[in-house]
């Protein structure tokens, strides 16, 4: 079963362009913050200290299609959920929908690192992590 | 022959994150920053008048694949590759470079769109643009 | 009486430094959003369409104080009160409170303006928008 | 004698909103990138690590007054003064100039302190950074 994870939100002044639209890059620090909604979600931080280290989740790969405006005070549904839980990676994919239209489609891959000192260490998941990633 | 553009630019602080890196949304800012001097130095703007209409070039799909982190200051070498100059479309490729090693990889295709009344329609890239892409 | 608001958020990862707190520039981006939420609290818009012009409020005055820093995840307080309706400017005070503990003060003046073709042009309030910030 | 430093910068596009200008929480990213600059420009960085310590300076008072707009692609000079360099803190203040005309006037009080584990210490400005500000 795949873990799943959806909230909504307006779009920001701020978030606009003189387009007068969203502007692409916002729509991954959309992702990234309800992602972040969905780690909380399940107990966990994005940032979980773990004795003297720290388990954070890098980004190695992301994609975003746009297939439509999304406009100021626009109410968006962001919908996450979980693809694939590897032995060191997760990736999701994100919907945005406003109006009952799906005006984007984002997909994120994130590995699991150990942060000391400012360095990363990619690790395999811990298995009480992975076990809440698969919805278990 | 394809279109090549290529900069270089510093790490600002505003654009690291707490994990002491730079943001990873902030790299489709850059590639955007860096396509729109591209822009300029073919003697076009990405919004560009054309009697009543604006011409301009809303993304519609982007990605980009990070290899190694970017840390406050780092001078990063940004080079953008046309790629593809379709009938209404343009896709480029982007390298970030740091101390001789890339540290990402981007690629956006964005759509030529008149611009009317805060409308977007998708057009024919015109002829005379058209030259300037495919660099001849 | 004086309109008030307030409002609570969290802190985004992406909002943060490599200092490791919420970077200051954001703080103005909370204020300014707090404000479009005080607007539609009183049935307004910051883009108050009014036949054919557009009615906006661009900002002529901020500042803010920083008592102690904002971190990731934290949730904050923010509370607007309008200080001052003049006959062509508002005035409002911002309070950032964190864990019980005020951790910021704003203020931003922004000034009524009708936008016809993108140029703006100071206005008086127009009297209907006036008697809802006089919280009348 | 005071400190002075002096850029210029291009709007980009990605920091105006659908009102067609700069947005103006944008200006203190602007003031603190030019700020970094002249840390450069003087041998120092606003991380300057020394010993186990590192040296930074938060922000505690900003501000900003805007007396017309900047709008994308406009070429801006930014000239800063420090104007105060006490025992403990600088302040400066910044111009934003185009086309000849004063666009924006910003002012940042910032204060030295010492950060060792993500904690924030204020501590008298070491003498030989002094100098540096004192422009002696």
């Amino acid at each position: 079963m795949s873990l799943t994870f959806s909230t909504s939100r307006r779009v920001e002044f701020a978030e606009t362009d003189m387009a007068g639209v969203m502007h692409f890059a916002n729509y991954f620090r959309w992702m990234e913050e309800v992602e972040h909604e969905m780690f909380r979600s399940i107990g966990l931080s994005v940032l979980q200290p773990d004795g003297e280290r720290t388990i954070s989740w890098p980004r190695i790969k992301v994609a975003c299609e746009y297939r439509g405006p999304l406009r100021f005070e626009d109410e968006v549904e962001v919908r996450l959920t979980v693809q694939k839980v590897g032995s060191k990676s997760i990736t999701y994919h994100a919907v945005f929908e406003h109006d009952g239209q799906r005006r984007a489609d984002g997909e994120v891959t994130m590995v699991c690192c150990e942060m000391r000192d400012g360095q990363f260490r990619s690790i395999d998941i811990p298995a009480e992590m992975r076990k809440r990633f698969e919805g278990s």
